[in-house]
C-alpha cells in the first residue's frame, strides 16, 4: 500500500495558499490553466523549462515574453556579472546607462532619447505623462480590449479602481479608422495622445498587425491635432522589428513603451520619444528606486547588441514559420480546423467553434503531457533560442495532441 | 600649456544630455545638487563608492536606501547568484516566493500574507486598491507633504497629471490627531484607507517618529469605520524594526509597502497585510512581468535572514548613534547651530536659519570634498557595513566642514 503523497506543486500550493493572498496574483497565477499544468518551476536553459516535479517542457510562452535570446543566456549574463562585480545601483547612474540609451537611440528609428524604468506599466504611465504633459490635455484615446498595464488608470477590470481613474480614456477598434476619428472627435481640443499596441494580441482573440491605412490615419491625427501618437510596444519590444514594431507599416510613434525582452529577463523597462516630447519628458517628475540598476542595464547592452548579431529576429521568424506550417499541415490531415494568427514569432492558436477554449486548453494539455508547453488564450511567444530540432520534436507532441483533438471533438 | 579636457563625469553627462531628457530623470539626477556632487559611479563594496572620476566616498545615502547590508554584500550576491544558475523568470514562480513569503509572514507583527512587486510605487498602489476594493469606498488620507511614490494618484507635482487623479486623497498633517479626525469626518462614510509614512521623513523637514497617540487615533477611525490603516515603510524598510516600523509604537497596520532595502539593492517590493483584507488583495488584478524574479527574491530571502543574524538594525543604531554624538559635540565647538532628526539609523542634518539650504549644501561639498557623501535635505541612510571607521573618519572630514561653515556663515 502506497501512503499518499501531495506532488511538490501541490505541496508548494498550499503552502503559498496560507501566505500568498489566493496563492498567487496575477497573470502567472495557474488557478487560471488546466489543471495539468505547473505552477512552480526549478530551472530552464535556453529554450527548455523544467517545473517543480522535474518535467521538461520546449517552452512557448518565454516568461509570458521577456526571454528572447533563451532562458539564463550565458553572454547576457556575463554581461550583467561584469558590472555587478562594480555594483548595481549606486548614488547614481554608471555610464551603461548613457551606452544602453545611445544603443536605442541608435537602433529605434523614431527615438531621439530615452528613459529607463521596472515595468511596463511604468513605461506606458510615462507615455501617457507626458503625453499630457506636452500638451495640456487629458483624453487618450485606447483600443477596446488593448491591455496597457496592470494598475487603474490603464487596466480593464472594476476591482479596486475608481470612475476617475479612467474618465479620461475614449475607446476605438483597433484597425477602423472610422472608430478612432469618432474617438478623436470626442475627445475634440482635449486630445493628449493615442494609445496603439504593436499590433492587435487582445487576449482569446485573432491575432491582428495594423493595417498601413489604419497606422497612416492614427498618425494624421495626431499630427493635425499636437497629440501624441503611441506605440505600446512593451509585449512585442524586439520581436518584430529592432527599430520598433511599427516600422512594420512605416509609421513613427512619438512615443514608444518597452520592457519584457528588452534585457533577456532582466527587469527592465524604456520609454523612447522624438525631439517633440523632450522637453515635456523632462519636466515631469518619474522615478524609482531600481530603475538606474546598472546590471539590467548592462545586460539590455549585451541584448540588444547579440539579437543584432546574431539577426535573432531571422531566427525567430523562421522557427516560428516553420512550427506554423507544421501545425497548418497536421490540423489539414487531422481534419482539425484552427487558426493561427499574429507573427510567426508571436503566435496564437484558436480553434474554430471553440467559444469557451475547451478545444483549445484539450489540445494545449495534450501537449503539456507530451514535453511542449503551450497557452491557449494569450500571445505565446518564440526565442531565439529555438532550434529547428525544437520545432520538429513540438510538431511531434501537436501531431499527437491534434490526433486527440480530432478523436474527442470530431 | 595643457589643453582643456572634460572630466569623465562631465563628458558622460554632455552624451547623456542628447540622448535622455534633461540628461537624467527622477531623484538621482545631479542637476538638483551643487555643481561638486558627481553624477556618475563606478563602483561600491561595503559603505564606500567610488565616482567615474575614481574619487572615493564613505557613502550615507546608500542608493537613496536600497543598500542595507552594504554595497555587493557577498551573502547576498551568493544567494542570486545560486538562484540565477537555476533561473531568474519562468512561466510562474519558484519555491523561493513561497520561501520569503513565509520569512516575511513569519517576522512582520501585522502580516498574515505577502505579495511582491519591483517598485515601491507597485506596492503603495496595490495597498491603495485593496483599501478601495476591501470597502467599497474610495477616499484615502494622505499628509501634507508626503511622498507616496511617483505617479500621478500619488505623486506632489502637477505635470502629467489629471484632477482626477488625486481626486479622492484628503490631507491631514502628521502627528495631528485633530487633523486626522477633520480628514476623515470630510472623508464621511466614503474613507477607505489612511496612509501614514512609517514616520515624518518630508524633503527638507525635520524628521520626526509617529507619536503613540496620533498612531492609535489613526488606528481607531480605522477599526470604527473599516478603513484600512496602511503603512508606507518603503523609505524605512528593515532600518527601524524587522517587524515593521510601526512596531515601534505598538500599532499594528491593515497593509504595509515595503520596497527599497528589502532585497539590499535587488529590485523587489512587497506589500503586507493581514486576514481582513486577504479576500480584497485576491480580487484585484496586479502584476508585472518581472515580479516572478527569483533572483531578486532569494536575494531578500538572504537579506531578511542575515539582518536578523547580525542584528543589523542594532549595528546601525550604534553606529548612527556615534555619528549623531559626534556632530552635536562638533557643532557645539565650532559654535554652529544645527537639528539632527530622524533615527539614528537615517538621519537628516538640518541648519539653523538656512531656509534656502545655503549652508546645508555648504557643508555637504565640503564633507564630499573629504571624501563623505551627506545629503542636505533628504534623508540619509546607515548601512550594516557602516564601522566605527568609517564613523571617525566621516567625523574628520565633518569636523573640518563644520569648521568651514563657522568661518563662512559665522
Amino acid at each position: 500500500m502506497t501512503e499518499f503523497r501531495p506532488s511538490a506543486d501541490a505541496t508548494l500550493r498550499q503552502r503559498a495558499a496560507r501566505v500568498v493572498p489566493g496563492a498567487m496574483w496575477g497573470h502567472m497565477n495557474a488557478a487560471r490553466l488546466p489543471a495539468a499544468y505547473p505552477q512552480y518551476f526549478r530551472r530552464a536553459k535556453g529554450s527548455r523549462l523544467w517545473d517543480v516535479e522535474g518535467r521538461e517542457y520546449i517552452d512557448y510562452m518565454c516568461s509570458w515574453g521577456p526571454m528572447l535570446l533563451g532562458y539564463n543566456d550565458p553572454d547576457v549574463n556575463a554581461a550583467a556579472d561584469e558590472q555587478r562585480a562594480l555594483g548595481d545601483i549606486f548614488n547614481g547612474p554608471t555610464e551603461r546607462m548613457v551606452e544602453l540609451a545611445e544603443e536605442i537611440v541608435g537602433t529605434v528609428v523614431h527615438a531621439d532619447w530615452a528613459m529607463f524604468q521596472k515595468n511596463g506599466t511604468d513605461a506606458t504611465t510615462i507615455c501617457a505623462m507626458t503625453a499630457r504633459e506636452a500638451t495640456g490635455k487629458r483624453k487618450l484615446l485606447v483600443a477596446t480590449g488593448a491591455y496597457h498595464g496592470a494598475v487603474p488608470w490603464c487596466n480593464p477590470y472594476p476591482n479596486g479602481a475608481t470612475a476617475e481613474d479612467r474618465v479620461h480614456l475614449i475607446r476605438y477598434d483597433y484597425n477602423d479608422i472610422a472608430s478612432l476619428e469618432r474617438a478623436a472627435a470626442e475627445a475634440g481640443d482635449d486630445l493628449a495622445g493615442i494609445f496603439v499596441s504593436a499590433f492587435k494580441h487582445d487576449l482569446g482573440k485573432t491575432h491582428v498587425l495594423p493595417t498601413q491605412a489604419f497606422a497612416k490615419a492614427a498618425r494624421a491625427i495626431c499630427d493635425r491635432t499636437g497629440a501624441a501618437l503611441i506605440v505600446d510596444d512593451v509585449r512585442a519590444s524586439l520581436r518584430l522589428h529592432m527599430g520598433g514594431s511599427w516600422e512594420l507599416v512605416g509609421v513613427k510613434p512619438d512615443l514608444a513603451a518597452w520592457s519584457k525582452s528588452i534585457a533577456n529577463g532582466y527587469a527592465l523597462a524604456a520609454v523612447t520619444g522624438n525631439d517633440k516630447f523632450r522637453d515635456a519628458a523632462t519636466r515631469i517628475f518619474v522615478t524609482g528606486s531600481f530603475w538606474y540598476g546598472a546590471m539590467s542595464m548592462a545586460a539590455g547592452l549585451a541584448t540588444w547588441r547579440k539579437m543584432k548579431a546574431i539577426d535573432g529576429i531571422g531566427i525567430m521568424q523562421r522557427m516560428g514559420q516553420r512550427l506554423r506550417d507544421g501545425i497548418d499541415a497536421q490540423a489539414k490531415a487531422h481534419g482539425v480546423k484552427l487558426q493561427q494568427s499574429g507573427p510567426v514569432q508571436m503566435p496564437v492558436i484558436l480553434f474554430d467553434n471553440d467559444d469557451n477554449r475547451e478545444k483549445g486548453w484539450f489540445f494545449c494539455t495534450e501537449a503539456l503531457k507530451r514535453g511542449v508547453y503551450l497557452h491557449a488564450t494569450h500571445t505565446m511567444f518564440l526565442s531565439a533560442a529555438h532550434t529547428a530540432d525544437d520545432i520538429d520534436r513540438t510538431l511531434e507532441a501537436t501531431d499527437a495532441a491534434l490526433a486527440e483533438v480530432a478523436r474527442r471533438f470530431g
